[in-house]
């Protein structure tokens, strides 16, 4: 894995001979916001050698047969939004940018389908699609910066994948260049196929280092015809996640049943220096519901207000959608100003052990005399449990952390869960994942990668050791 | 591929040892039952050299270890109601059949969730499911027989998938049996993951070629309150295809729009010995939708009746469900009394090309003198169009098949289309796999087969060239 050459001058050149002096990148200043994502640990960066900025598939094709040639890694970036350093060309090497690469090249209504590049922001897919009646069903906390290309490449999750799915469930299919320099289409348009290997799937989710997307063709919806956001405050953590599964047995497939502790809802609150509903002393749950027409939504809204107060809520509210998503994922940047460094958990479980996995989590985390902010997509089990490193030491935090990923998610693991439930592998978890993956699984995927890309040119160092 | 080595009465006795006598055969009369499935084509037939009836995942992986030092081929079946060959041992060897591996482990009615071994029917999860107040989604026509192991393997489609998806969909994670006798499990009881590559994604529908699935867990959802099946009769293919994708966008989200053209409703009506409605000349469009009430499933059909009869419907009726889709799954066996041999095309194109494939499929068989009995999966873009040999001889047959199936998949790939919507490729459609799929995506196969099971000892000969 070290065996790899360095860019040399000859090899900017024949970069610049393929985009264009403009869209390459060599300069070091120039350079190091190509060397991090938002993970702000300066451990996971690592400067590229090179950055590409190109606008189309054959010139990325060009670039990975030069990188093939020359043995040298090739890190595709979106939006740089990612949370695992996934994006980080570990390697050094050349990073390609797909932040020229945003058109929309089509939006067909009466099939419900949009073809768009990997640059186009998800919040932009959103609001073209709308534009035209339509709904893009992708709603990541990132979506005003994060990359659509970056969507798929880490099956990236988000708030509605409870009713919706995840990324994966979006996409009928994409362009892609292999590792080789090779053009070709995965999926397809199609409601149903069994037409040889599903790679579509498998390069969904697979964090850059199978091919590298182009092109991407989108399922759409039409638009939910009436939406209704509800905020339930609860007085303790317990209550509040009781009623997950309560609201997702209700018969009424919530689009979102989010949740926020009450160390969430103060940190928020003093992130954007507004006054958030009972934050003294709650914990929110959010829930969108849909109907397709004002009864309907009362309909709803009156199931879900007697299962809360049955709950014991202190308040069920019709919360304005502005102000309560924009709490909601105010989250990551509220703890980020509390903490610069801290480990952002991704853990997801099965739904029905989101309650146990919350409980042990607090007391694992108040043993260790770790300060954690909670948010979680918790309709769907996955937890986002940030650890602050605060004022402790660079030495005490790493091995407290240690410790407490190891009992964390020894216990994750023993309730059937996972690592990520949408950040991803990357670099930042490659370490537990290698611990906590069955090892025959962690081989097939080796197996794979060195198929696929036998030189380990794309994101080399990710996910897994090779 | 043609150096495996044959089943010595050695290698039957250490067989013998695994699974008990009881449970190897190796008869050649017993064992003709293995030497096909659905497909009558005798050239699409081939005899195994021993058929082994394990009980478990670990007898399963006994045996892979035993082949891969051996080198002898293992094909899995399941109820052998496949239609591509694929279970086929086309290069003799073992065959491993599940139909010992019948039982349902769990039920979870609260967290909605069912495991399974593989040889259990697709009736009878369904069956178990309602049991339980519970609905199991996936549905094969040829549920009454096929298995929920060879619906994953193949990633069944069925009546429902516009919905609800394919099998894909409905399955959370499963054990499985690696080429190398490895036991392991994928997937996961997770509403979202993006840990590693999505090999549970990857095997799904790779026709038993990557791994051996052992057990399943299976998504389950509540039961819909209220169902009703409408069946539209149209005077012609034109109008009947024309209202699906206007029943899709109507915002009632239809379970099932099947398509039935005339020629098939007359063969189905003559097998069965049973008067359909408007036979004379009807073309049907069965419409299945659910409703949360029966206000709300007045609402939908009266949404579907006037869009019918806009489009011109000699009738639209409330059909007796048993009848409509003993009817509709009917099709396969009342084409099949016509002619015995027939070629069984499955194309999928977009649900917006259904329109024009139907069209020019019709035109082509009209050319080439070939009858054609056609069923469709309308609202998927799912056509069955099964072409009848009848009394032409083989060499007319086969010429005059070829020179159809070139043209009519010329059209279906031009459209975006692809070979196979839900019956995969096996063996009968690997020289079309060839011909029609992108080279790059078939090396990815090769490559991605070659890396996991390097003996080749899974299932060989399947969807592509090695």
């Amino acid at each position: 894995m070290s065996n790899y050459n360095p860019v040399t001058p000859e090899i900017i050149k024949t970069l610049v001979d393929i985009v264009g002096s403009k869209y390459v990148i060599s300069d070091i200043e120039k350079m190091e916001p190509y060397s991090k994502d938002e993970e702000t640990d300066a451990r996971y960066q690592h400067m590229p050698e090179a950055v590409v900025l190109p606008e189309s598939a054959s010139q990325i094709a060009e670039i990975l047969v030069l990188a093939n040639k020359e043995l040298i890694p090739v890190v595709a970036r979106g939006g740089g939004t990612g949370l695992a350093a996934a994006a980080v060309p570990l390697y050094g090497g050349i990073v390609i940018s797909t932040e020229r690469m945003t058109q929309v090249l089509e939006i067909n209504t009466n099939s419900m389908y949009m073809v768009v590049q990997p640059g186009v922001r998800t919040d932009d897919v959103q609001k073209a699609a709308k534009e035209q009646g339509l709904f893009y069903a992708g709603d990541p906390c990132s979506g005003d910066s994060c990359y659509i290309g970056g969507n798929v490449a880490t099956n990236a999750g988000g708030n509605r994948a409870i009713k919706y799915g995840t990324t994966r469930n979006q996409v009928y299919g994409f362009q892609m260049v292999t590792p080789q320099g090779k053009i070709l289409n995965l999926g397809g348009r199609l409601e149903k196929s069994t037409t040889g290997y599903a790679l579509d799937q498998l390069v969904i989710g697979a964090e850059g280092t199978l091919g590298l997307i182009t092109e991407i063709t989108l399922k759409l919806k039409p638009l939910p015809p009436k939406v209704v956001d509800l905020l339930a405050v609860f007085p303790d953590v317990d209550s509040a996640i009781d009623i997950v599964t309560k609201v997702i047995k209700a018969g009424i497939t919530p689009t979102c049943v989010e949740f926020m502790d009450n160390g969430t809802i103060k940190s928020v609150e003093k992130f954007l220096n507004e006054k958030l509903p009972n934050s003294e002393n709650g914990n929110y749950i959010i829930i969108q519901v849909e109907g397709k027409d004002d009864d309907d939504l009362d309909d709803k809204s009156v199931i879900l207000d007697e299962l809360c107060n049955e709950n014991g809520a202190l308040a069920v509210l019709v919360a304005d959608p502005q102000k309560i998503w924009q709490s909601r994922k105010a989250f990551l940047e509220a703890a980020r100003a509390e903490s610069l460094i801290q480990s952002k958990e991704d853990m997801v479980v099965p739904v029905d052990k989101i309650a146990t996995l919350m409980h042990e989590a607090a007391a694992l985390s108040a043993k260790h005399k770790l300060a954690a902010r909670i948010a979680s997509h918790a309709g769907d089990g996955n937890v986002h449990f940030h650890v602050l490193k605060g004022s402790m030491s660079d030495e005490e935090w790493d091995s407290t952390l240690e410790v407490f990923q190891q009992e964390i998610y020894t216990l994750v693991y023993s309730l059937g869960g996972k690592l990520s439930g949408e950040h991803g592998i990357g670099y930042k978890r490659r370490k537990l994942m290698e611990q906590f993956t069955n090892r025959d699984e962690l081989d097939m995927m080796r197996a794979i990668k060195k198929a696929l890309d036998p030189n380990l040119i794309l994101n080399p160092g990710k996910i897994f050791n090779m």
